[in-house]
């Protein structure tokens, strides 16, 4: 039996995006799109838990859901699919997942839920601006799931992978990274409404992102595909050694009860 | 000049919760709510950049946006406060932020925002359902407000908060934990509509937290206060060297141009 793939995206069912890695997807396996019935970008992984929601069937294998990118893989991998998929991919975005974004990223979340849910996942976005050059990040989608396929992912993990938005010949190859630090630059615009009241409209200013060795946003600089191993335990395990050590927590009393 | 506290939520400006976390921080320092104007729940770490927003004056330093707790921390530091705050307080949640539930958290993410721009923040949430007991939780946010005023906080890490839903007198304690994992129960509940097609209804079914030593479940259920650093960098750098090793990325022909 061919293995299943899902894709989803947080750009919605209908972009140029999410066509291109399902026809790549294609060449491996049988494929569905269940995907966002329009944008919804920077919806971070939100579950919609305040309606119910709606599978609406557009053509052989293709899916739209009123919802979120996170509400798709748990419906698709839940109710939808003929049987468990063997990969979650997420993409093609138009724009940098990179460093913190990652933190805010619909089409990251939506690898992060097929992670929950036990499925091996990637997201894949594009780092430039329009016009989107989708047939490069295609090989890389192509490349990625087939590694994928063979061996599987570290228990926990999945690949963030950012492509350069240069042509096919242009970009230089791959590296393997870690995520970047965002820096901020107090990008809030300040507007005044028409009954001359001030309101702050968020995303003003540019991002930055911090180049350093081994960094995301280096290798895109250099026009490399960034792939970055992301994991969900975010438990600080320095630090909770470091606070152990240094924090008097129960007031020398050791712990009540014990 | 009295420490700044800013204190945010995602239940809403008007919940108990927020305004207990008010009164509590008020005993350290100078506090200001700068918080959604009503309850924006599993919003994650969502950012608005569609639409301006408006920060409403209620009261003397209460604010309420029409937004996301992320919007909040970021509006707050860098417009409404009057100068940096020294912490970001996010709570008192009514119900667990606890394993993987913190990547959906808006609570979490609120600490988060802060900690992206450079503020030592926490997130505190009540495990348990209503009636919650806010002032069970009171002590054990200044508890952690005061170590942070005094030894901040290692680089790029938060702390979140568990506090059991049981009298002060039950809680046993405060134990330093990792994160555990959520386990997932194919919450999904179909209804149908009253056109007689079927919809899905995210959360049908019960969370369940894996238990093990260490983890912040455990903590909990053994009526121990639990508090789990976090640290925002999601590399697995385990998954790096390994993927570095196994992975022929370029396919025998090292990195082109090099």
């Amino acid at each position: 039996m061919k293995p299943l793939i899902l894709v989803t995206n947080d750009d919605g069912v209908h972009s140029e995006g999410i066509l291109a890695l399902f026809e790549a997807m294609r060449t491996l396996g049988e494929v569905y799109i269940v995907a966002p019935d329009r944008e919804r970008s920077a919806v971070s992984h939100a579950l919609t838990l305040h309606r119910p929601l709606k599978a609406e069937l557009l053509r052989d294998c293709i899916y739209a859901v009123n919802g979120t990118p996170t509400d798709c893989v748990a419906l698709a991998i839940n109710k939808i699919l003929p049987r468990r998929p063997q990969i979650v991919a997420s993409g093609i975005n138009r724009g940098a997942n990179l460093g913190d974004d990652v933190t805010y990223s619909g089409t990251v979340s939506a690898a992060i839920e097929g992670t929950i849910l036990n499925t091996p996942s990637f997201a894949i976005s594009l780092v430039g601006d329009s016009p989107f050059l989708f047939e490069s990040a295609v090989p890389y989608a192509v490349k990625t799931a087939a590694y994928i396929l063979e061996n599987s992912l570290p228990y926990d993990t999945l690949l963030n992978v950012n492509v350069p938005n240069i042509t096919p010949k242009e970009i230089r190859g791959i590296k393997l990274t870690r995520l970047g630090k965002r820096i901020y630059d107090n990008a809030i615009k300040e507007v005044i409404s028409p009954r001359g009241d001030t309101h702050y409209w968020i995303g003003g200013g540019q991002h930055f992102h911090e180049h350093g060795e081994g960094m995301d946003m280096q290798a895109i600089k250099e026009g490399y595909v960034s792939i970055t191993p992301i994991h969900l335990d975010m438990t600080n395990y320095e630090a909770l050694e470091y606070l152990g050590r240094t924090w008097d927590l129960n007031d020398g009393q050791g712990l009540k009860g014990n």
